[in-house]
């Protein structure tokens, strides 16, 4: 199962990362890295991640978003959304983590659907998109085969929430406790709400 | 001042990026990523980061070692542990994560102080130099201008504890509260204590 994770210039870094580490214990997955043209991506904290083209090839799978400055851009470029489009409806599964939802938001693939986003980019996400059933009050929301969590560490938190539904919670459980991570395992406990 | 990441083959994903998300919040540190010949490192989950070398500079700042299957190989390279014992005597702060530890205790640096490691790997890091007073319960171990801290996700912990040293605990706060991050504060709690 191909794990499609779609990098772009000022994208945040554990937004991605913290997700591949839980993705990254499952031995079924294997993750790339992918961009617009490949080549390398810079993170918003100056890390340069090699990725390959997405143009070149028809993948299929899980696919994964990340969030971050660089969003605020992405939603205007025609030719990034459709590709989105394009890869969203032959993946299996949707994931996206803090305002990856605005990019997955604009190819109009959630209209009437709930998703959430990034607390403290609400009311931005939100314009992206109104058709979009957004929820102020998740850790993360799931509908139908899209997974869209809050803001960057929520995506840990996701993520888990996935392999517990994929597989088992016990699965979910053995990864946090290999990582040392306190999984917040409640989608709808979210103390940052108040943020907006 | 230099934040000085030290990434080498098979290196821990978050590890690295986990800190690297919440020191990237501070607008005086500057993130540098390095390897001891520069160029590509892949990480344990297929994630290539371009890398510069480190042989060429003579940084100082702040030390970072992550840990991973790697540094089970590269406590027994010696140009390695010397560059690094070089590296943390220059520097103002080291910081490891997970088996990062274990590369900083080789090269004696840790000799006679308290420190941390991963709770799977305990016994390994311990037999690597039982010269350190390893401490087999904490999230963090605090020992002069070393922090060490437990596996993967400790890390993140243990980095905004050191902001909060640094500056204080309201800028810790308000970087978790940015990262939707639930910050356990308390060095001492160690849930994970018991997977030894």
């Amino acid at each position: 199962m191909n794990i499609n994770i779609i990098l772009f210039p000022d994208f945040e870094t554990l937004d991605v990362f913290g997700p591949v580490e839980i993705l990254g214990h499952i031995k079924e997955y294997h993750l790339n890295f992918l961009s617009l043209k490949g080549g390398l991506i810079k993170s918003r904290h100056n890390t340069e991640i090699m990725t390959k083209p997405l143009d070149k090839v028809n993948y299929s799978g899980i696919l994964f978003l990340p969030g971050g400055q660089g969003t605020r851009e992405l939603v205007k470029d025609v030719l990034f959304i459709d590709t989105i489009r394009h890869l969203a409806q032959i993946s299996d599964y949707c994931l996206t983590v803090c305002t990856g939802s605005a990019l997955l938001a604009e190819t109009g693939l959630l209209n009437g659907k709930r998703a959430t986003s990034n607390k403290r980019a609400f009311s931005w996400v939100e314009a992206v998109n109104p058709q979009v059933k957004w929820v102020p009050a998740a850790r993360w929301v799931i509908d139908g085969n899209c997974y869209t969590s809050s803001g960057v560490s929520a995506g840990i938190d996701m993520t888990l929430g996935f392999i517990a539904d994929r597989f088992d919670r016990k699965t979910a459980r053995e990864i946090a406790d290999n990582t040392e991570y306190l999984w917040n395992e409640d989608q709808d406990m979210d103390p940052f709400s108040r943020q907006q």
